[in-house]
């Protein structure tokens, strides 16, 4: 496929951009070649599209089903229904979460679910990327996890250090160690984890994952709302990825991480499944995080605009190891086109600063993944009939 | 007008619903009868429409301009720039305002701002309703306020107590009595403030208003973050006002205000202007207004879905004293059509949930406020022109 897109605004230029096969092939004043697709970039931006570093897609069949609750009725009341996805289920709500990511402007994700095969078929279909965590519990054999393809990472999931004992971690540990895969866990969620943590084992989260050399470069630690001075220094030491989930960790009120005290640790942005969130809106999701630490630590310039933005991009991009992330020649072509005409992007003072604060999914027009077209001008061909299926599925739930 | 909506889904019915002039006249299971407008109302609810209760409308056309600053060098870069306004840049930006109010779904703004006229203007151009509070500042002339209008209502604005004088407050008290109108003003938004007013009055601010009888129940106090027990006992038992703003005062960093501590008191909801938050979503300040309680406190069942909703419609509406803010016959059509089918609102396992903590302006179709149809299927006959004349001002600001 080749695109050709005229006089888009990039950094505060108009530029004509030239996709071929999956990449950006030729950014410049003017070009003039024959494309398959020619986009009229006339009012309209080009960015990076996102990355949300922590998901649980097929949860979205559940969008709604349980608010409002304490943790454990909330999972009374979710595992029942979740455990009835089974294949199909995980197949059409992975769909229905992809098609709300297009929607809203992302194109990878880092997921942890069951059922990676039906995971695996989902995500090929609607051809974004994505890094898959195949969740394991004790009691249940250690997935086998099948080759990376062009577009999916798979991971280990070890759910959490409470649902995993210290034999299986290590032995999923020394897996991924030998097969050089990343691991993808829930950790320092909620204050109860950290005090049934320090209860058993007499140390608290991180340092006990440190105690059997668990940590390293390749493990992705979603929430880490918990964390206190000595777990963040094994952290940042051990190079461990932690994923920060703001609106889900306030709206399951486990509590708020501070990012400032993280800052030689490398965090990315989740939004969680939508079971917790409610949605999979990234733009939502940056402004929650830049928000809560202002609010949190009364102090207005953290985590300003562009520096949120760059976690759910570029950055992103380098820590999965993906060319993607910025609009440039030679990276893969991963984007979003604007509506500079949407009223949450009007006027355009700064344009990071609106995306960040003031953006909604309606102002984006297209987003392309690896150099192919997924929303055009707004349409998702496939929309109707994924929400269909879905919808025919979630009533035999019931 | 007359306008008929058949199968339409309200409160998890689908009904038909006739609307005469201004009010909902017929809402039953089968209407047959000739109108003026007919919407298809299948895969669409009908909703209030939303009360956004502390606004400063003509800042729209600095969205984005200054972000990321500590207060100071916020209104150091603000002011300057807001005081070229005008009587044009009021016009012009209010009118901006309104049309992003009706795009998400408010057809009610609790104003504050300067050039009375100019603001009037736009609002009765774009035929929402308001309550719009003339500011005041130590120093100026104390404003003549004009007749309500069907859909204005008009009020005092003395700005805050570090901007007005005792005296000052005392005469527009006397006044607001005198002539019945509301008084609208910025009170505890930050420690500063507090801490200024105990220094200068011995007093904490809610206590230095009370002692010469300043709060009722025409008074809305709009920020609230530090109110301490004492303050809240006197601002319940004097019926004041709140109007919390949790997106802003989460970016200005002021902090939070602790909803549960007030329940006593009349709490509404507001984004504040959009240099401060930056948009006029009410979706999403519902979302950040809930969340924040559930993160600050460590407790998910705070403020519910349902509790946010109803104080951004109905309560709002009761305490404006306007007969809306619910879909019943007799009551002013002040109300939004959404469309199921959008992502945001699928599944539908709970349309308040969804409303609450997964919707996004896209979701909304048609935005009816008095009985009159202001977006018919996305669409506002004037935007563009709005957009234009507003772009072009803005050009002569800098």
């Amino acid at each position: 496929m080749s695109i050709l897109i005229k006089e888009v605004l990039l950094n505060n230029k108009r530029k004509d951009i030239y996709i071929e096969d999956n990449s950006f092939t030729e950014i410049s004043d003017n070009i003039k070649c024959k494309a398959e697709y020619k986009i009229d970039g006339k009012n309209k931006a080009i960015l990076p599209s996102f990355f949300n570093c922590h998901t649980h897609a097929a949860m979205s069949l559940l969008k709604g089903y349980a608010d409002d609750l304490p943790l454990q009725d909330w999972l009374s009341k979710v595992w029942p229904v979740e455990e009835k996805f089974k294949e199909k289920g995980v197949y059409l709500g992975t769909k229905l979460a992809i098609l709300e990511m297009i929607k809203s402007g992302t194109t990878f994700f880092n997921d942890m679910y069951w059922h990676l095969d039906s995971a695996k078929k989902a995500i090929d279909e609607m051809k974004v990327r994505a890094c898959f965590a195949s969740v394991f519990i004790d009691g249940l054999p250690i997935p086998k996890l099948p080759k990376d393809s062009e577009l999916i990472k798979f991971a280990y999931g070890p759910h959490a250090i409470y649902t995993v004992n210290k034999e299986n971690l290590i032995k999923i540990k020394e897996l991924a160690e030998k097969n050089n895969r990343p691991i993808h866990i829930h950790l320092s969620e909620t204050k109860k984890e950290v005090d049934d943590c320090f209860k058993k084992h007499k140390k608290r989260p991180v340092e006990y994952l440190n105690s059997f050399n668990f940590l390293n470069k390749n493990v992705f630690a979603a929430h880490g709302v918990w964390f206190d001075d000595k777990e963040i220094e094994i952290l940042a030491k051990t190079k461990t990825n932690v994923i920060y989930n703001p609106v889900s960790n306030a709206k399951l009120a486990s509590g708020i991480l501070n990012f400032q005290k993280l800052n030689n640790v490398n965090v990315l942005l989740g939004t969680d499944g939508s079971a917790s969130n409610n949605n999979l809106n990234m733009f939502e999701e940056m402004k929650f995080a830049a928000l809560l630490q202002k609010a949190n630590n009364l102090n207005p310039t953290l985590l300003p605009a562009n520096q949120i933005h760059n976690i759910a991009t570029e950055q992103a991009a380098k820590t999965f190891n993906i060319n993607a992330g910025k609009i440039k020649e030679g990276k893969l072509a991963d984007f979003i086109l604007v509506d500079l005409k949407n009223i949450s992007l009007f006027p355009n003072h700064n344009l990071i600063s609106n995306l960040v604060y003031s953006a909604n999914p309606e102002c984006i027009m297209h987003t392309v993944c690896n150099g192919k077209i997924l929303m055009n001008n707004k349409i998702i061909e496939e929309e109707e009939e994924i929400k269909e299926q879905a919808k025919t599925f979630i009533n035999t739930l019931f």
